[in-house]
């Protein structure tokens, strides 16, 4: 059974979406995916919401562009926690998505992150930082990737400082 | 039995709404008001779209602020045309209304207007001019209308031009 | 005889507005096409109405770039609804389109879409809301239309579904 | 022993974020508060997180304005949920905060919230949410808190709607 | 006969217009005044141009906010050069008129200037360098007017430096 | 001896700036060129706008991008209507540009036109309208370019007619 | 003989400059004030910095709205460190001033800093740490300054908690 | 012994900063190099430049994308000056990182230069300028490498006006 629900307003935010379900997938962490329209398709939306929340999924995730209500439309459906990633179209700078996904009245919060896939990335992070407030499990893998990320700041910082290094030589 | 419905996100909406109604009562267009939220009430949302589409209603007007979203869930209830009035907020001068209300997706339009008040009056008139496509009595009461704003123009301008000559005299 | 008139600020807007014709295309609606200027052929512009008007159309629908006039210009000269089209330049991320279009005074509305072919789109389905008002068969048509799209988010979402679990199977 | 830790960058932040406090006190949710900044105090402000997390803290709220980055500093020192509260100053109407709280790098999300008071209520609700999801009897009182809310969307209409029946009686 | 026609949208610009037609009067150039609407009164601003064509005006100056298209419409109209002073309005923090104003199509500029009151002094100065380009007489007032400011501005330097010196004396 | 100067800030703008050049050249009018920076050669700046007002240039255009100063530099330094052309960079959306040309302090106006080569051959408009002020000849120049505008127009409304006519044939 | 030199724009900038002098006094820093336009009074500009370079200033700091280019102006002058704060107007939320200020040509850095008096204060504070790279009692007294900010923090904490506790109690 | 630590926040920040390393190289400005992150590695970051200091780094020129905290988060640690650079990313057009950039609080100013490869140079620039104040020598490179600029300049404007004089002969 899932505890991550990751919705998309539209399959084209797919190839935007999958660091999301690899950060998931790489943390061990069962999610399951949909797309879903507040506009095109809001009975499925709720439809779907009301169905994960009976089989225990725990946080949702919603990436939407332009008027992005996707995460809105299902903050009003539960309470359980809902991410939101704004998805930047071909105008406007990515500022409609991002100001629809976190402007929301008081009461029913989305948790928004970055846009496009780094906000994919850091709404799986997100959801699992959630997760492991009662998983010590989890929150030790968390530990360990941050520890790789570290690594790897290190690694790429060798690589640049050789390759300045050679320049200037 | 009302033609137009008037929807607000929030009580607060309310001064900002009131020249709508007023437009809407000089042309003696019948109206129906409520307060309905997408994210607070999104059942009574839907119920109050269903029923004013059973009484009748044309043409939904909604008004919202922040992440305005009302008149996106009311486009995605019901095949009338939606009007959107954004809201200004105290923050983002008022551009995340503005967006989340026009930004909509292919098949579910929001006819958005210019922000607050004016926007309120522009909400008024364009519902009029849908209502008037087939109803020539009414296209002439907006005909009229626009003859005494051009008088109003023309008045205020010998107002200003006297002013002015007054000012160099 | 056209029940819409589809009129575009420059020939360069052409392909961004396809999709508004084919929209009406596909319902049925009966629609002409012109390219005028509110700058360049002012006069032109006018007479397009007049005799657009004259033969009967319904809804006018303007697209145009930069400093948006032409809807605004249309909306000045007759009280038929007047949609609003922003198309993004090659600067400022279509935000000059945007609000050139949408904040216009009280009494002359133009009822405006989103930005560029999304915008296209809504903008023929806005016409289709409004001419269906009163035409209960084009109405028919719009719910068809509109369940065909709920087919295609579903059908999209099983394949997103799919591919998601062949990459974590 | 406090469940959440509500952060503010500057004691100037303080009527912005009562809200917040006054949501989780009604929620019963325990909380403990500071002022500290991301640039004028960075020790302090590591150090009141570690002793927060040592202290059982879940969930930590941060709210900052100008180059808020009080959240992300906050974020790159526990695994904890941080809900960052964006604060509008004086100048560019809140930009400045909300993009330096949401953009956050992969690997260390902040959850958004709205701009000041409204997005200090909601990070209360958001961090009651993240509790909830282990926490029944929370969730609990967040679904009646719900229920009153829909309940006075549902008076504040009748307020209206009275009001614009004798505007226009 | 003027040499100078300022018109504004609406009689709620004149304030903000005042300053322009001091700096006319100070300069001894004739100014006529008129308030119209690209969008009310369309016909009148034609005729208003045209007049004022033939009455020898060879500079137009065109005041509006919002959707600001007057500038525009004045410009299609006439090849005199016309100066447009984009009117900052309760929203949008001005961007609105200032974009509608100066993102004008290829053959048909505005020379657009800063926003609201700074904006129509500076409309007068560009109205006279412009009629100084053949008037050696104004082109010297002009001097006389730069010089003074000159003065002026090592005045209030005066100030602030004793200011600041009895502050930290 | 030419009648405009046209400065850019870098050589990098000249691809942007040859449709003014050519619209100036098909009007006859003689002209200018020169590169030219406020910051980096500030001095050869004020000489070049020396010698040019002493050779009888009339009118200055400068095109300048990101913290666009040339213009309001040279309009620092003479009385002869000075034409800004903001050019677009690759941040912030032109932005940058336009904001610096066009917010002027009174008594320095800057005419500013729209960004990039609309605005290039915009300033070149603007030129010859204000030189045609007192030069009957040019003026009717400027009316045939109009009008063979307005032939363009027209011809490719007839294009544009006839390829949807056949796409829905 | 005064190591830092404040310019300001316009006399109007006084009040949000004056936190500036009084940062520099509090450090026992000379410093010396003036107001010049880089547009009304560029000779002037020139003639100040560069007596002010002889006379051994050090550091330069410009204070300016709108079309900001003082601190341009001033960088193209001299290789001292020049340092900008911008100043919000009345329109724009500040962006003209900030992006006129920052977006300078490589070559001609302009140091900036945060919009009006928090910028102002961090200019002072700025130019001290360019100072107190060869002057290590400066550099002790900005340290002392800090330790002073962080218990001002901690003490404005204390007050906090405290109100809260109360409200909470 | 380097006198500028350049540190980037992502080893993908390495192109746009490479003319950052050449002109200070250029300048015989010995120079270090390093990648860390204000949120991956906070302690890293703290560690170099903790050790930058006691090697005797003068200036710390940082470069970093959307929530830009990095240099925020060095001149929080460093007394010395903080030079911030502001990288582009993929949606926002860059506003993010200039914002959290600049807009830093009372006490600690980041020189905040021009956003991607004009501001690296220009960080290179300011750098220079800043050890430049008590470095006779550094300070006629600076002077010479502005003469060169100013020859570039005039070489590009012959190349330019040779150009244009071709076209139109």
């Amino acid at each position: 059974m899932p505890d991550v629900f990751v919705m998309m307003g539209s399959a084209s935010d797919k190839d935007k979406m999958k660091p999301c379900l690899q950060v998931l997938a790489d943390l061990g962490i069962k999610a399951q995916v949909a797309v879903s329209s507040a506009h095109r398709t809001p009975e499925r939306t709720g439809d779907l919401v009301d169905n994960a929340e009976k089989n225990g999924v725990k946080v949702f995730i919603c990436a939407a562009g332009m008027a992005a209500h996707l995460a809105g439309a299902v903050a009003a459906r539960t309470i359980r926690p809902v991410i939101g990633v704004p998805i930047t179209g071909s105008a406007l700078a990515g500022l409609d998505a991002l100001l629809s996904t976190v402007q929301m009245p008081p009461g029913f919060p989305v948790a928004t992150t970055a846009l496009d896939s780094a906000g994919a990335r850091n709404a799986a992070w997100l959801a699992a930082q959630i997760l492991a407030v009662e998983d010590r499990e989890l929150a030790e893998k968390i530990e360990k990737a941050r520890e790789k990320m570290r690594e790897g700041v290190e690694k790429s910082s060798r690589e640049v400082e050789e390759e300045f290094a050679r320049d200037t030589a």
